[in-house]
């Protein structure tokens, strides 16, 4: 049998993961990421020598085989164990109850050892898709693809899924009950020191609803305090279309008034607007899949807003797509 | 190589998905269930002539796997698309939003496909799960099951899973996040007809949540007038332990009120608790698996409180479960 070829559309760790699973089983996979880093919202924005965990903030593990995999990042140094101090409006949590796992020296390298030997092709975005005769086209912003693949697997937020999906049958059009929420991100970094009572503070009302300690995160470089603040869904929707300085200074303001902290001038403040952050109404299945069209969706947006549930759900896929296209699934080639 | 043997605990969708996609890819499978009957919360409550829904009363078909399912069932018959006029709170829906299937003549013959062939031991509680020297021991409620297992896949209620898995590692203590709201559902049949304005009520506040027409359903026997009432789950919670004859004396009042219309006297009226009807706060992945101890969880509550949910999560498992004792999946061996 030829070799099958897949194009997976997106290299977030659902992307990433289902790539890998199905490079495992021999089939040949080319990832196709629009921007010019991996990770997605696990992707990590440099600020001279410090680099900021703008989206994802940390991982948790439940299933096995995320466990192994965390494990195993963990062995490579590029996983490490986080225990900050947190305050949920104004109650301290005395002991988190899942352990939380941070990439070091920034989230992405969680993703990183996923890419390893991976055909991918960074800065290509994917405009459409075709059903053509030889199999799934890919029109990407620079032109058509030069080959054709047996399967697709689009691994993007839902709203840009439906639309390289959606023309391709009814499967795909329930993309569209799945409603994701924006957030906004602000970096910020102090040259003073500053202490808000712990290194996490969450709350459930107001405008931010997360603001955690970035340097205070394992393998850190040392330097300047650094601090992500994440704007809640309610603020960030009101605020979506705002200028981005803007946003920035009003969301550092916030953080002074809700922690009660006179706060020095920033030596560096910049915000990051999340269009798609949250699956405020995931669609209810671990990923979608049209069999008959070898074709599959996949992402945290399919089962909950969870790193772990972007990787189960792009190695759901893998495995839907495997025994779609005929191959066996990777345990049994090991 | 001696064939896989696997026990699946629980015979509602997820299970039988599983044992059945297990059996398909040639392990041994034996399903325990606890009560006399399939299907769990597609349960079907015979009443003379006449079967209420009193559990999930419809079903909606997004990925191709369950889509495909429910067209064959369709093509045998037992299941049947169902198109009532819906008032929810006061407002019409002019067309549901997705196609709505029910089995026929009751919810449980959507299940009952997935059992043929297998070996399933009715009425056989399982209280505790065992890893012994060689392999998985099986404790039932009449002692323990005469043979070991290869692998488990446990597909009941996450209470009941965390009992039986919980003991066997830090991968299963998450069940312990889930939590499940219960449901209150009561049966009544009219000798005379009623009309409530439409086949089905929703209600967003109050007492009740659902009320349909069972008998307006397709496939079923003509006569008397029938309707499945469900509380809301605050309703539930509050009357969790009354009786249930007055729980369906309260439901059915609540109903001639919330509907504005005088009743007639009930030919028959009794009522059911579901402890565990819903996933008010899933686990947020496809299914748990621990594959170095071969043993899973799968549910709705794994992913959303829908019937497919459940159908993708015992097939999910029992992929992984495939993958981890060495069995090629089932597309394999067609």
């Amino acid at each position: 049998m030829d070799q099958v070829s897949v194009a997976v559309v997106g290299a977030g760790i659902a992307g990433l993961t289902c790539a890998r699973e199905l490079a495992r089983a021999e089939a040949r996979v080319t990832v196709f990421e629009r921007s010019r880093g991996l990770g997605g919202r696990l992707g990590t924005r440099r600020q001279g020598n410090f680099a900021f965990d703008h989206g994802a903030q940390f991982v948790t593990a439940r299933s096995r085989p995320f466990v192994k995999y965390v494990e195993i990042a963990g062995r490579a140094g590029v996983v490490l164990p986080w225990r900050p101090r947190i305050l949920e409006d104004d109650r301290a949590w005395d002991a988190p109850i899942e352990e939380w796992h941070v990439g070091a020296p920034g989230m992405s390298a969680l993703v990183r050892p996923l890419a390893r030997g991976l055909d991918v092709m960074m800065g290509v975005g994917v405009n459409e898709l075709l059903q053509g005769q030889r199999g799934w086209e890919v029109q990407t912003d620079s032109g058509r693809a030069p080959r054709t693949f047996d399967a697709v697997a689009v691994a993007v937020p839902a709203p840009q899924a439906l639309a390289l999906l959606g023309p391709h049958g009814r499967t795909f059009r329930h993309i569209a009950d799945v409603r994701m929420a924006p957030c906004w991100a602000a970096m910020v970094t102090f040259d003073a020191p500053v202490d808000v009572g712990a290194e996490v503070r969450r709350w459930t009302t107001g405008a931010l609803s997360w603001a955690a300690c970035d340097s205070s995160k394992p393998g850190r470089p040392v330097g300047p305090q650094a601090w992500t603040l994440h704007a809640s869904v309610p603020w960030s929707r009101e605020h979506l279309e705002a200028d981005s300085q803007e946003v920035a200074r009003l969301l550092l303001h916030e953080f002074g008034r809700s922690t009660g902290t006179p706060l020095p001038a920033p030596s560096h403040l910049a915000a990051h607007r999340w269009r798609h952050a949250y699956a405020e109404q995931a669609l209810g299945l671990p990923c979608l899949v049209d069999e008959e069209i070898a074709a599959g969706a996949c992402g945290d947006w399919c089962i909950a807003p969870r790193v772990e549930a972007a990787y189960e759900s792009g190695r759901t896929l893998a495995h839907s797509l495997l025994s779609t296209v005929g191959l066996a699934s990777p345990a049994l080639l090991r």
